[in-house]
């Protein structure tokens, strides 16, 4: 169906056009509002045009010798960022994805305990620990692993019935791990998980922090948006007391793939715990002043800018734009659950916190039964086969998942504000649909 | 002179059209072919299209579900780059530049090593040592401390009048290690080294490897793309024995930013070094064959796709299109040699290897001087003098560092096929002239 390897000779522009074409044709089209699969969809005009733009520059950020306009543009964006956030914030970066801005975290926060382990390496040293939530996304451990930490020096905390990580939890777990000789340094705290958008307990866990001098930081990758909306913003209070916090314009806000923004509190921290002093591209003896270039401040070299898509937005619609975005997706959410509620064959599988809708489709058999979970077995078996038909239909596209102790379930996610009541309807229809020819 | 900062509402379309041509006015021209400046430029219309279809498509590469089209082309791209390398060669993954994809070869080179440690940290290990050469990139110290074997931990091996690193150096600083307890685990060669373009001596460097039982990665982020020229291709060879290789098509290929491909032998190590398994994400019932997601193999979750732009040109001109294009550099590089010979004006800093041509303009009384490093605080000074007035004159970007005993020089590299002849004398032109009036 499709003509994938490259050969010695270049094809016709004729048959390149073809294939060109039959990439769209089969590609899933994440920018239409029944893609509701992942936690990225929509596509801005204004975002589209800075992309096609930068690519169109193509620049790589990491002198202001060569990218002039986009160095000074990343440190506008970050100052206001960290203005929003709270006055003590001073610096960021931006980062190829929530992950790898989590696993910098975990690289500050070690920094921030000892610094002499940039030179000299873990070896020797006790075993540092770090503490997420059982909800909380995986890069906390991968990147514990990349660390040299290890997966296993991830103590993950127990949850609440809505997803929310247990503040005493949190105490105990640090607690036993001194006792067996553990050397707590960093608590990440989750705004928005990834399947239930629980937001932790800020200012608790905060406290915790300050009591055993642990780093705070808080993955708010896909919570974070929700700072432009004056109506949702309290749901991220405490976030000012963070170390340091990663926000993914490129979720919530529907900026194009990829827009990933770490950051801190401490201003010099970035520029300390990573610099190199490369002398061939950060010269001691430049013809302006050195401090214009981030360069030295990332861990990659070469880096695409990623921060000219998102400010044109941003110029465009005014933080009031993206309050209206933020806003009109927290409806369609709100819409979404009064709909589960009020429909028999569908049954919440807890309480929607943020956008995250999560709920189950129920066989006949099943409708009106107190307990499901009673019934886990049959339950975990019908999400995957009515997402095979979904697909194969091809009108939406909705993801599910397993999460402790539930059963598969679907999980409603949106950042395309294009999606209104209606849509909700329909979706909730159509899987209600595939469900009813499924199980006759 | 730019209106940086953004609002609470957004500005006319107007507005926005001047601050979006101010954009373009004020940045670097890097496609233009006298941006010599860095280790990419140029902009191939077929890439630009690609990477603007990418756009428009706004995919994340981490399942076959979201992203049927670029998970099999990618998996084309890299079983087709695999077999150009050698016949043992089975995996790969898109990097975010060079740095990280040199980063990750010392993870795998950790894992290979000892594979607890993805569970249980570096904590009581042994000193894990790492061996590059002291002109290699500086992204494996940089990488070194991030992966926590610490910056100290990385032996930089003596090069030679050329800048390859001298073998027999390595042989000692390995035994020096083992007698004072050190581990070695990994040595990082280059091949084209990003001052002078040296291309470090495989097969010793191999024959060493294979001695120690060392895993050998290859940075050929800069080198790599030779691979395409039958002419060239030889400055490569040894390559297929090393255990790992990282290729930037957007170096000399000139793809758009950014397109950086780690390669390895071993089918298996990418997927147990990094897979977690979420199951949010890669659900173990999906109505597919699980192994065409290719997530699990990445450190990243979400990922923008490099992949179309690289494979639409490949597909647009053919494995001889990039061949031509990289005789067609080395071309340029050769005559420009030859030219900094020629004149005496200019001084070659060593003798060319590939792209990269280094030299020093000469102020009148240094000229005809036999050793001119003997007046290496005077002869210091020019690059960085010449380089200012350079960019305020704004017809030629091209940059300067010092090296080893070497006082500032410039390094002349292109990776746009538009620039010939008539550009080479235009820029020694240009810097003689530069030159002329500042020492007159």
């Amino acid at each position: 169906m499709f003509d994938f390897p490259v050969e010695q000779n270049g094809v016709t522009q004729e048959k390149l056009l073809t294939l060109i074409k039959n990439t769209i044709k089969f590609s899933v089209k994440t920018g239409h509002r029944y893609f509701v699969n992942q936690l990225f969809s929509g596509l801005d005009p204004y975002g589209l045009a800075g992309q096609w733009l930068t690519d169109a520059l193509n620049a790589s950020v990491y002198t202001y010798e060569v990218a002039p306009i986009f160095t000074l543009m990343e440190s506008a964006v970050i100052t206001e960022m960290c203005r929003m956030i709270g006055p003590e914030w001073n610096d960021g970066i931006f980062c190829p994805g929530g992950s790898m801005a989590n696993g910098i975290a975990i690289h500050l926060a070690r920094f921030n305990y000892n610094k002499s382990i940039k030179k000299t390496g873990m070896f020797q040293h006790s075993r540092l620990m770090l503490f997420t939530s059982e909800e909380a996304h995986y890069s906390t451990q991968k990147f514990a692993s990349f660390i040299g930490i290890g997966e296993d020096n991830v103590i993950l905390i127990e949850t609440d019935e809505v997803g929310r990580m247990l503040p005493n939890r949190l105490e105990e777990g640090i607690q036993e791990q001194l006792d067996f000789g553990g050397v707590p340094i960093l608590v990440v705290a989750t705004l928005g998980t990834t399947v239930r958008g629980a937001f932790d307990p800020l200012n608790e866990i905060a406290e915790i922090c300050v009591k055993y001098r642990l780093w705070l930081h808080v993955d708010a990758a896909w919570g974070g948006g929700i700072i432009f909306s004056q109506r949702h913003r309290s749901k991220l209070n405490g976030i000012e007391r963070a170390n340091s916090a990663v926000i993914n314009p490129h979720k919530l806000l529907a900026v194009p793939q990829q827009c990933s923004i770490l950051l801190v509190k401490d201003k010099n921290i970035l520029h300390a715990c990573h610099s190199k002093g490369a002398e061939y591209l950060f010269q001691k003896d430049k013809y302006y002043d050195q401090s214009y270039d981030p360069g030295d401040k990332y861990l990659q070299c070469g880096r695409k800018c990623d921060v000219f898509k998102f400010w044109l937005m941003w110029k465009a619609k005014g933080s009031s734009g993206f309050a209206k975005h933020v806003d009109a997706l927290m409806d369609a959410a709100e819409y979404f659950e009064e709909q589960v509620l009020a429909r028999p064959e569908f049954r919440l599988v807890s309480k929607r916190q943020y956008i995250n809708v999560c709920f189950w489709y129920l066989p006949r058999y099943l409708r009106g039964k107190k307990d499901v979970l009673e019934h886990s077995i049959q339950l975990h078996k019908v999400a995957a086969q009515i997402k095979g038909a979904m697909v194969k239909h091809g009108a939406i596209m909705l993801g599910y998942q397993p999460l402790k102790q539930f059963p598969n379930f679907f999980r409603f996610v949106a950042q395309n504000s294009a999606l209104g009541r209606k849509d909700v309807d329909f979706i909730l229809d159509h899987i209600a649909d595939l469900g009813r020819a499924i199980y006759k």
